[in-house]
């Protein structure tokens, strides 16, 4: 039982961006990438699927980047979780597409399965972006040697390919 | 998020010898196969490993099958998701073997995942064998039309290939 791998970079961008927020420069795909190993053709979707829910605004070109749009407290992981996990469907019986199960009738498998996510679901519900990354400025990765000046240059600045 | 196909498999086996346990003969893999459409190599694997977990017995050959060793109130929902579940890594910092996350150090994700995690788990483990199956006999599954004779007539019963 894990979370998607979308779901775990689409947290790592928002909590960079939260991390960041101080800073006078927006965000790039690059420093994410860099700075996580994740390629940039995955990041560019995670953050126009960010844009398009209204929790990221993008701006193209040099100079350009990503910032968050609603406040950190405002974006809960209860929301962020729902809206990257398309699949809460524990077993076979969550889809009645799929199901074969011939205990289904009788079966109270589903209801407590149903119940124990509502539980996890329940725990980050509680917990905002504010709560999970300092916005001291503290928060921030470390670049790995190198990669600042990567940055100045400008090799893969902004949202630009 | 979902639990694996094993641990799906897994659950059903053992409700499926908790809704028959009052009668005679024991539950044979043909019939789960039969009645929930799952590959009778798949499910003998799952009773072996069931079996090596001292939750099932198995006798070979002809009248031969599975019952359950422990009582429906002694196997908990909980220890059978843990026995079956390896994986319970959420994120990719939760292995440090595959952790690249630069963020780790001040980052508070994997700690409420871990708690979110455990009230999933906590649920789970208020729930036993007992509770999920009536053991009536009125949770039997109903056997498609035309099984009744192969198990009858022995096409694949017990535990022999």
């Amino acid at each position: 039982m894990r979370l998607t791998q979308w779901t775990d970079y689409t947290l790592r961008v928002l909590m960079y961006c939260a991390a960041s927020q101080n800073r006078d420069q927006p965000v790039t795909i690059t420093e994410i990438a860099v700075n996580h190993g994740i390629s940039r053709s995955h990041l560019t979707k995670i953050v126009q699927e960010l844009a398009a829910k209204g929790w990221l605004e993008t701006t193209r070109g040099r100079g350009g980047g990503m910032r968050l749009l609603k406040s950190t407290d405002a974006i809960l992981l209860g929301d962020v979780v729902r809206a990257t996990e398309t699949d809460f469907a524990m077993v076979e019986c969550f889809d009645p597409a799929q199901n074969q199960c011939r205990m289904s009738p009788h079966c109270r498998l589903k209801g407590i399965l149903s119940q124990a996510t509502q539980r996890y679901l329940d725990v980050l519900d509680g917990v905002s972006l504010a709560d999970l990354v300092p916005t001291s400025g503290t928060g921030l990765p470390t670049l790995p040697a190198g990669v600042d000046s990567i940055m100045k240059n400008g090799m893969h600045s902004g949202l630009e390919s």
